[in-house]
């Protein structure tokens, strides 16, 4: 073949979601498989608004080439926003990314060689491991809990280049980290040399109190942090910032400007426009309100249907339960019958980076709305019914089993 | 120090044109060193309607996520716009990208291992080195003459990866290949086995006439083609597409997902909104008269101004013309000279990959109105002169030479 690919395409490869999502296109399926925000969230009215003054008041600098760095007035917003969660940091330290996905493969660009290792949480966002994978990581797996990945399993990990953690909701567990525990782990990552990638797309996300603040306030220089608007605006802008200490944004910056020169100058303008006067303070509230209804939907849902053994922990945000199932189901060797019922979900597997476990599942119950979120874990519960052995799942009786 | 960089971060360098640009942000510089299109021919009010429209019609579609291949309908619409140029593709093809310098970054991605040779014309886009280098890339240094590469500089590079070109007025040179040229370029790549990599961002530029089919016509599934609308529409967008075989679009398509997901479905959209009906055919030739006036405007005016021993060739389209020093002048070394006498251009050093030829540089004449080359050429032939020993030009006596 005249093509010869690099190494490195090896590591890149479909991703099971995608395959999955495709199967749930078909009409009637129940998707509680997407991680699609709900459509319902987008402000059109204020997007088409800041859209129509942004085109008015500066065309030409919004469909001009612009800076690498980002739009100087969303860097300093995003400052802003952030020194109210607690983590004070300069406007110079932001750089604006094409949706955060960006700032992962940035972070991996600058930070990977073939063969380094990257401590990462089982489960974890299939993004960032789909994201480092191509610069040939090594994965290392971090031991957690409930609360989080342990501090000493952070301690032994310090021949990693960067230990990747998603603290709010995590992506799929649902799982926040508490205070006392991020302290332990900026703590551990300090002594063991080891620097942390923190993600944060869902921390805004809450839906019973506000998490802690960010893993970086407590680590300093010693931290990478990423930020998103696709869950509090809108995804299809795809915008999102990476916050780096000074020994490490040039390079960001540089591999930023090799990868897109920079991002929509257009988009940023928008964006900037729309939240500047305090726009999110309103909106996102509205989002949680929605959310938090679809999440007790989905709690009680998850009661109300499926059988006895399974368990899960209502999440305190974002948008995801995960499920583990009983002992020796397979949730993707379920997947099919599921599909068949009319019902997805994405399979737990797809989120570890080694020795997956097979009997968790993951269901996203920000789709679709409160009586599809119903009907689609009624069928669900069906299927593991089924599996199980059991009749078809027609009364509620096993619903509390495991719930906390 | 905690954090670890790659390899690949030692490649990652501040652009030179980047530097010089902030050089020349001093207020009063005429700027005939950035490549950015003229903001006039932005077209604002067709934007504002698409926007508004994409906004009344889709407004979900346009904010939610999307697939990363692109939006289907622009698909469909680059895959008909190129069979008018002589290239026949399948929309299936056609990958969108965050702007053509994502489509170099993701071939890069794909193609090159550390210590791959890519083979580049000397000079070429500065862009391209950037997207390449940091995978590590060696330049092979192609051979060619005013026509572009010579075929047998293709047949001897046949253990490159692939060869970067750029048919259609070369940035930075201006140099447009003939069609002669380009049969014989795809016959000497196809029996090196040499993979081409084909970008045209500046075709539809054209002044005198348009150019010739684009290389991938002949190369086929030998060739991945770049395109992009930043010089048709806005670049502040950030929108291009890569055309690739059936044999690279997947691992380039799972590249694109895990460097940003997928190009902004607003923008897609908005983009596809303003031409889908054709509005490009009129709205292109007010580009071409406009930037055609300009380049006759440089070239009168490096005629006027510029000492004997300067060589120009007036190019057929794009944004650029590339000048040629007397021997002994170095541009880099001239610069401040320059930048302090009021004008400011980038030296031709930063487009070679090697043995950089110091004597050359770049002028735009896309950027600044008629009046303003004028006095900037004055102005640089004005320290041209100086550089030469001579007096101050004063007059258009040494226009003339070298001009062809």
């Amino acid at each position: 073949m005249t093509w010869q690919m690099a190494q490195r395409a090896q590591r890149l490869n479909p991703s099971t979601i995608r395959e999955i999502l495709k199967l749930t296109e078909r009409p009637g399926i129940i998707s509680l498989a997407g991680g699609l925000p709900a459509a319902e969230t987008f402000p059109v009215e204020a997007m088409a608004q800041a859209t129509a003054r942004v085109l008015r008041d500066a065309p030409r600098e919004a469909l001009q080439y612009a800076a690498s760095e980002g739009y100087g007035p969303l860097r300093e917003w995003v400052a802003q926003e952030l020194a109210g969660q607690g983590l004070r940091v300069q406007a110079a330290q932001v750089l604006i990314t094409t949706g955060s996905q960006q700032g992962l493969d940035l972070v991996g660009k600058v930070l990977i060689d073939p063969g380094s290792e990257v401590a990462v949480e089982q489960p974890t966002y299939l993004g960032a491991l789909q994201a480092f994978a191509p610069y040939e990581a090594q994965f290392l797996p971090l031991e957690g809990d409930d609360e989080g990945p342990l501090p000493q399993a952070l301690r032994a990990a310090g021949r990693a280049r960067f230990a990747y953690l998603l603290p709010n909701f995590q992506n799929p567990s649902g799982r926040c980290i508490p205070l006392q525990r991020r302290l332990a782990l900026a703590e551990a990552a300090a002594s063991a040399g080891l620097p942390l990638v923190e993600d944060n797309p869902y921390g805004d996300l809450w839906y019973d109190e506000a998490p802690p603040q960010p893993l970086a306030a407590a680590a300093g220089d010693q931290a990478v942090y990423l930020g998103s608007f696709s869950k509090v605006l809108a995804p299809g802008l795809r915008l999102g910032y990476v916050v780096a200490p000074a020994v490490l944004y040039p390079k960001l910056l540089q591999a930023k400007q090799a990868a897109d020169l920079h991002t929509p100058s257009f988009n940023q303008r928008v964006v900037h426009e729309v939240v500047r006067e305090g726009f999110l303070h309103q909106h996102v509230p509205t989002i949680r309100s929605r959310y938090r209804a679809q999440r007790d939907a989905m709690d009680a849902a998850l009661r109300r249907w499926l059988p006895a053994g399974c368990h899960w922990v209502r999440p305190g945000g974002g948008m995801f339960f995960w499920v583990t199932l009983p002992a020796g189901l397979d949730a993707t060797a379920l997947l099919p019958e599921a599909v068949a019922a009319g019902v997805a979900y994405v399979p737990g597997a797809a989120f570890y980076s080694a020795q997956a476990r097979a009997h968790t599942l993951r269901l996203s119950f920000v789709t679709v709305d409160v009586a599809r979120i119903e009907e689609g874990v009624r069928l669900l519960g069906g299927v593991l019914q089924r599996a199980l052995g059991g009749a078809p799942s027609a009364s509620g009786s096993a619903g509390s089993a495991g719930a906390a």
